[in-house]
């Protein structure tokens, strides 16, 4: 069994914001070697998400206004955990878009359908974040 | 380390639908052989989820009102993915329900709780669409 | 290939309530000796969760108001589930916690970032329930 291991650094310049990870991720598979196995891609922090979806800037727009419908950022006070923080509303957001996605090797390739491509969701940016890239297979 | 794969492909008649895909998963993973391992079921379409839950239509029932009511079919245009597109509640609604789901293989047979079974939510049928099963193991 | 599998076993008093199982499933990694492979944590119940997040009780305390404006457990007729049973709601909220967590494991221990923790997500207590974890790896 082989294993490999990466972590994707990123620091976003807004509060949110969506970035297509895909690229990055099939740089790591390509690194790996591996040809059949699991992907395992996780954001490293709990104000951060990885998800798939579409590729598609107007499903972006529609899902911050509906995540801030869900879980709005303000006002701050309506959350016990903003104390001496503001981001619970973001802890709120990555929970509903998930942690983390699992995907198949096949081949050599990501076996993903014709649409879905990787996201990295950042619920409360301008600092520095990871996201976790672990593969095991041969 | 052994991998299988198949696709279970799906037309859906109706815009919504909930179907119990536990025996055909199950048949894949006696197809496989494999007896300890990791079993990934995903679908391979963004507008859809495999999730697990309980076999009860009351509480399928439920599920379609909470998700019209988190992200609602309609109006349309209240949405900016739909331009060419009637779709983007079922982008949201899959968010909800997720994309996979993980299962344990022990002894050769899926570690599943006693009411867990696992279910294929199509949010916008009407057209073929897959579920990706993909195992590694011994 | 390496694999392991332990059940863990909770009993909560109250109907909701989350706790930190971060350090079982460390004491399950090591019993396991698996130094480089995948670990999944399951609810094996369906009005259950396991998830990761912060381990702050503000944050907690915002997650089951949340939850409750999301999908209130009370009126209990206002979902077809409850015939016989009381728990619809339970089912919904974990839908949104989710019911399984994927962890990497490097060099022996859980990959995680500097603040996950996991935590067992209790949404229909007063009943014995379990929790999988199933480690894969070398």
């Amino acid at each position: 069994m082989k294993s490999y291991r990466k972590e994707l650094w990123f620091n976003i310049e807004t509060r949110r914001q969506f970035i297509n990870i895909t690229p990055q991720v099939n740089s790591c598979l390509r690194d790996s070697g591996i040809r059949e196995g699991l992907l395992l891609c996780n954001a490293m922090h709990i104000t951060a998400s990885v998800f798939i979806n579409d590729d598609e800037s107007g499903l972006h727009n529609d899902f911050e206004i509906w995540l801030e419908k869900l879980a709005p950022e303000k006002p701050y006070k309506q959350y016990r955990h903003n104390g001496f923080e503001d981001n619970a509303d973001a802890h709120l957001k990555r929970t509903i878009m998930g942690r983390e996605v699992m995907i198949a090797i096949t081949e050599g390739k990501m076996d993903l359908g014709p649409w879905e491509q990787i996201f990295y969701g950042e619920f409360d940016g301008k600092r520095k974040k990871r996201v976790l890239v672990k593969i095991i297979g041969e």
